[in-house]
């Protein structure tokens, strides 16, 4: 396999159909861009879901955050930049930065992925894939100048907000809750009015468990002391006879 | 504007998180490509919603149907074609082929297509637009075998399945609820184990009424006498305080 530059650089539109009515493309697409980035330029190198599939392993997505200055109009350009910043033995970490053809910057992100054993669901070692090849290809100078997912915390007095059932297009090839599903759930809490204010200033999820069709859906929420306009959210998931299990945890800022 | 071909094909991948657990693209996800093109072709030949949008005027659809022998799996590529086959004041009927690039056929599409005036939201001229432009691009020639959209009957007998809650998600740019997320929600009528045994054969929408975030949708199905695994179904939405009103019909095959 030819050697490829660190750096992968990914064309997207942010299509009509994809975006909101402030014309903003929503920030679950946004995040299932990013998805595509990574999951192109882990397969151009050699160590994507295709490959990991024929060894039984898989990547799984443990951590995102995306920050914005702007966010994508309807039928704008824009690039995602994509590069792993950091490889061990269980965990990488992969970072973006998402810009315009000019150069201009809507902001950046960060994710953390396990890989794991797709028959036995335990994690799996990242370096023993291809000999290691994953670390050839780490950049740790290219900046991203953004703060790394951090531990969200949720007290007791998190008020459940909704309950929801998932459904087949909740579901993804493996059986479980799509990463961006829950994204898209926990933007739904609050109504159009709110966004004709408020637009997302920094999104942060970390998944814990996963989740399958069937499954109930709970989101507990509370305001953060921290700063105006942040908000910790909880998501549990809960089925017939079965123990309330937490799935994620999120945090948004809106400005 | 340089003269283009009455016929476009438009690229696009099934990508992975866009897939089911049979690793089949989601039909909603395959409309959505499909509402692409036609934009993308009328974009191209100076009637698209972006122009539109400046005479206060833009595109309504108002049926759909996809039939399908086969669904793009996970990572194909796929390619559609679009073109206009009549236009009328009041309607335009523009089909769809889609094939994979050595020509091996998916399916094909059909759709109907009003324009309204955004102002007072009622239905405009599309003749009017740029002296009749759109004439020049009709080509009532090349094939698209499959039976046009029709009546979706709906008897008085017909169960209440589900009522559910619109969300910021559901919202388009123009404050209605996306075209494609009807689609989304009949199919999530259906649950994944349906769908280890069942593939959609035909998709049949035909859009009454458009509704709000906020607005409640009550779905009703039938199972068709004609057709084993055929099944109708009328969506309607209400607001508190409001009559209960026909937002939608669907027609379902599955093989």
């Amino acid at each position: 396999m030819e050697k490829l530059s660190k750096i992968g650089r990914y064309n997207f539109l942010a299509e009509p159909f994809h975006c909101d009515l402030n014309n903003n493309l929503f920030i679950g697409h946004l995040g299932n861009h990013l998805l595509n980035a990574a999951d192109f330029h882990s397969s151009d190198r050699g160590y994507g879901m295709a490959y990991l599939n024929t060894i039984h392993r898989t990547w799984v997505l443990s951590r995102l955050v995306i920050e914005l200055n702007q966010i994508p109009k309807a039928y704008e350009k824009f690039i995602v930049e994509t590069w792993i910043d950091s490889a061990m033995r269980y965990f990488t970490s992969r970072n973006f930065k998402i810009t315009n053809n000019d150069g201009r910057i809507f902001g950046y992100g960060k994710s953390i992925w396990a890989m794991i054993d797709t028959e036995t669901r335990q994690p799996s070692d990242i370096l023993s894939v291809r000999e290691g090849l994953i670390n050839e290809y780490v950049d740790k100078d290219y900046p991203c100048p953004i703060v790394k997912p951090s531990r969200v915390k949720i007290d007791d007095n998190a008020e459940l907000v909704r309950t929801i059932e998932t459904h087949y297009n909740d579901v993804d090839i493996n059986g479980h809750i799509n990463s961006i599903k829950y994204i898209e759930h926990v933007l739904n809490l609050w109504d159009v009015d709110w966004y004709r204010e408020h637009q997302i200033k920094r999104f942060e999820i970390a998944y814990t468990s996963e989740s399958h069709q069937g499954d109930s859906l709970s989101f507990y929420r509370t305001s953060s002391t921290d700063e105006e306009n942040q908000y910790n959210l909880k998501i549990t998931r809960f089925k017939s006879g079965q123990e309330e299990l937490e799935t994620c945890r999120c945090k948004i800022l809106f400005s």
